[in-house]
Formats: structure tokens, C-alpha cells, sequence
């Protein structure tokens, strides 16, 4: 196999022309998501460029720059981040095709490092997570998963955890995955009860 | 000349062998500063991957994925965001090596409305400029900036109007663009007086 960070092949349907689709749903349905949030003016959240080191250049007179030899760098964040209601937002995205566990091995210790880092710096932090198999979508406070994964006491989160300690993203057709909708549960309904 | 943003050619010295660090003094002290913040848990941010549209990947058997066609896409947010103290922060940075005034078509419109749009959400939003000729570095508020290029009565920032709207960044040898330093005096030495 490639050496692609988790040992996956590199699928971008905006700007990469391939024939699978499998695996990009929920990337899709999160910039929709995130382009609704940004037209509304509710939030900006945007997903990171896939990181990439260059390693030659082409320009060729009149034309555009041409990239010939680049490969993928392990991300050393989360893929998402922005501001809401002028909190830092910062979460990650998973997929799981499994009906019974999510494998931890998907998620880069690089990852849960940063995670655990914005968590301390006082970010919304969170984890989304998708069994397509169940066509459920879950939100997961990042502390919950760091430290599940610094627990290490098992190599895969079993589905019945995500029942227990995720809470389930609304769908809305022009809000596919509408994660504000329980950051203002969690964090600022709370909040406003209790000043009102 | 080529077609990457702004005309300039694409130069990054962490993963592309060129032999001129022009223009990149300011992106590496940075790059340095904010290492320095994650390392004493100061403050988590990040500058973001360059954006890159890929054509064509190989997968070489037993090797890295390599990229052998991608083109520089323009960038539609700001280089740099993360959080400090729950605050989602957002800026840009420029380097001018004119004596007497900065370009203003070295920001990209989209970057413009990025600094609206963040400014809006209620993130710390700002740029560094550093004019080389002069050794100096400024923070200036996102929204000085922004009000200066919608107002577009110049092509250009005089040199004077840093000096009146910008705060000198103090430099130092492990923090060489202190500007968290700049941050705590305009929102949290201020919050502090009021609320002490």
C-alpha cells in the first residue's frame, strides 16, 4: 500500500478527478455545511488545505505555475477550524463503514495531540464521527475522545460508546451536518440560562 | 510572468530547495514565534498548508504517493489562525520592501473579506507587516486595514499611516514576532483593568 498518512489513498472530488466517492460524504455535507454557516454570516469555519511538501516547480512562460513532484505530509492539526460567536472552533472528521467499532488507528496521534492542545487553550474542540452503515452522525466532545485514545485500553471505540457519549448532528438539507446547532446547546443556551 | 497569487513565485524554504529566502524572513520568525507558543502552552496556532488543487497522483508500489500535477490556488482565508485563550485568532502577514508605502494589490480581495467576515464573528483579527528597509514590524488591527481598502482612495498604505495605526511588535530571540505581547495590551491588560 501507499505511504498516505493511515495508509488510505489521497480522494478529493473538488479538485481531484476520480471515480469513488466512498469516504467523502461527510467532507462534502461539512463544506456545505460550513459554506451555509459563512453565506448566513452565523459562522467562519473552513476546512485546511491537504498539506503537501514541494518538491519542484515548473513555470513555464505565460502559463500557471505547475507543481511536478509533491507528496502528502502526516497534518499535524485537525482538518477544520474558525470562529463562532468569537470562540475558536476546532474539530476533526471521521468516517466509519464498520457497523460494531470505530478503529482508533484512523485518528493520528498528531492529531489527538493538537486536540488536547486547543482543549487546554480553551477552543471548542470536537470530533465528528459518521456510521454510514447507520447513516448516524455524532458529535463528540474531543476531551471525551483524547481521552479514550490516551486510555488506550482498547484499539477500537465500540459503536454502543458514540450511543453513550456522542450526541446525534441534526440533518437539514441546506445544513447536512448542522454542528452549530448543538454547539449552542452545550455551550451557550447553558450559558444564557444561566445569566438570564 | 507566472500565474501564482500576486505574481509571486512560490517560495517556501521548509520543503522547497530554492536559494532565495526573500520575502520569507517574516513567514520563518512566525513560523519560530509560534512554535515558541505551542511549546510553552501559550497559545495554539498554525499557519495553513499551502492551498494546492491536485491533477495527478502516482502510487508507486512500497513508496510515498507522489504528486505529480497540482497548480497553486488562490487563497480564499488568511495564512494564519488559532486560538489564544478560547478567542479564535486570524491574521495575514506581509513583508514590503519599500521605504515609503505598501501595495495594497499584495492582499487579495478574498483575504479582505475573510478579515471582514472574522472580524464580524468576533475573532482577534490583524496583519503583520514588517517593512525590511526599515527593520520594523506592525501589528495592525484587521479592521484599520480593512476600512483603508474599501475606502480604496489609494493604490498603496503610505509608510506614515503604519506609524500612526500600527503598534510596533517587539522582537526577541526565541520570540521574534512577539505579537501575542501586542494581543494581552489591546484585549486582556484592558479586561483585566476593568474587571480588577
Amino acid at each position: 500500500m501507499v505511504n498516505y498518512p493511515n495508509g488510505k489513498k489521497f480522494k478529493d472530488q473538488t479538485s481531484f478527478n476520480n471515480t469513488s466517492n466512498r469516504g467523502m460524504e461527510l467532507e462534502r455535507d461539512i463544506n456545505t455545511t460550513n459554506q451555509y454557516y459563512l453565506d448566513t454570516k452565523k459562522a467562519n469555519i473552513h476546512k485546511k488545505p491537504t498539506p503537501v511538501t514541494i518538491v519542484h516547480v515548473d513555470y513555464p512562460a505565460r502559463t500557471a505555475a505547475k507543481i511536478t513532484e509533491a507528496y502528502f505530509k502526516v497534518p499535524s492539526t485537525t482538518d477544520y477550524n474558525g470562529v463562532y460567536r468569537g470562540k475558536a472552533i476546532d474539530f476533526e472528521a471521521k468516517e466509519c463503514n464498520s457497523k460494531t467499532s470505530f478503529p482508533l488507528q484512523s485518528i493520528h496521534p498528531h492529531q489527538i495531540s493538537h486536540l488536547s492542545d486547543v482543549i487546554y487553550h480553551g477552543a471548542i474542540a470536537f470530533v465528528i464521527f459518521r456510521f454510514t452503515q447507520y447513516g448516524e452522525t455524532y458529535y463528540v466532545e474531543a476531551k471525551k475522545v483524547v481521552d479514550f485514545y490516551n486510555a488506550m485500553t482498547r484499539k477500537s471505540i465500540p459503536y454502543a460508546w458514540f450511543k453513550e457519549n456522542g450526541i446525534i448532528i441534526p440533518y437539514n438539507y441546506v445544513k447536512p451536518v448542522d454542528f452549530l446547532k448543538v454547539i449552542d446547546e452545550l455551550y451557550f443556551n447553558k450559558e444564557d440560562a444561566i445569566r438570564g
